[in-house]
């Protein structure tokens, strides 16, 4: 690789964000690339106990603008620790939600108003947006569906129906705003077509910079 | 009172703040004002989880970056929880340390840059600025031997000299620069002498909103 390559992958809960990511990376391994898969807080021990506090259900009431520093806070040091050295190595880096995640969930969801999440993580990302982002594209349904499957709730998840759609209608905007660099898949198909599409739309970033 | 009057206490470790702040708050009180004391975290249980990650001695990675994210969230937290409710009900608040000390610490010390902090902060606060700031004016000498007699050592008193004097000079640019807002007071003489000279300024403040 003549870089390391830094692609994200974005959307609602119960996109299927993980599993897809994973068999993304597992495919790339065996296509014998340098390959990591990560996510906030991505065993950094600071990030992980920002984590610890936002992800605590007993903290209810903490402020909508709190809880966006601190993802910030959470998404700098797992740059810092974890992205950036991989990059460093020429690696591809799969992070599994990122900057456009804040966007849509406390941006628009939250009404805190994209352009200010997007000042504060400008400034936790100092310049380092991903080459490519993937978005998993479902239904609320389908989300729901996929949730209720896994069985674990964590805060966010007891959020209402409505909030959820808020994420997505968050989502959209962003797809429609940054088009050079989200790429949109449709995850409502089985398993196997959606690692297909995506596989494709990773290994046309990665060819990029071979 | 026809509002609550906002007061901050800002200075270089070791410039007695604590002290003065709580010697005007029993001065207050005795002359019958409704006023509290605070500092962050205030007691909010989220901005002291904040607070146990920032002043963790073992926490020797952290990124300013995420330091200056974990401040602004710690700072959000309280305010919502303890300054603003105070200010609805009209009472003087007294906060030891607000926004310029990121803005001397981290902005100009840790040199991310006074403006990028001002832009965090200005996200956390949400236009809530002091009606007035005391700044205690002490020799960094001074204040070091104040620290030493104190003898609890955090992880920002652990910070080589050249540390300090850094903040001092990024508090005299913040006080060169809101004049109309910061109020320096010579801290360096007897203490009855400082609480004197400070509390002649809070009385000025809080008179113009009686």
């Amino acid at each position: 690789m003549k870089k390391g390559v830094f692609i994200t992958f974005e959307g609602n809960d119960g996109a299927g964000k993980t599993t897809v990511c994973k068999a993304i990376y597992k495919k790339l391994l065996e296509q014998g690339y340098d390959v990591i898969y990560t996510r906030e807080p991505g065993g950094s021990q600071i990030a992980e106990k920002i984590r610890d506090i936002l992800l605590n259900t007993h903290n209810q009431s903490m402020d909508p603008l709190t809880e966006a520093l601190l993802y910030a806070a959470s998404r700098r040091q797992h740059l810092v620790e974890k992205i950036l050295p991989a990059l460093e190595k020429k690696q591809i880096v799969l992070c599994d939600r990122f900057i456009d995640s804040s966007l849509a969930y406390q941006g628009y969801a939250r009404k805190i108003g994209m352009s200010s999440i997007w000042s504060i993580n400008q400034f936790a990302i100092d310049g380092h947006m991903p080459d490519r982002t993937i978005f998993l594209s479902v239904s609320i349904e389908t989300g729901q569906k996929r949730m209720d499957i896994r069985g674990e709730k964590n805060r966010l998840d007891l959020e209402a129906n409505d909030f959820h759609q808020a994420v997505r209608k968050g989502y959209e905007i962003l797809c429609e705003q940054q088009k050079d660099r989200i790429v949109v898949i449709d995850a409502e198909p089985e398993l196997d077509t959606v690692i297909h599409q995506t596989m494709a739309s990773v290994l046309e970033v990665v060819h990029a910079y071979e």
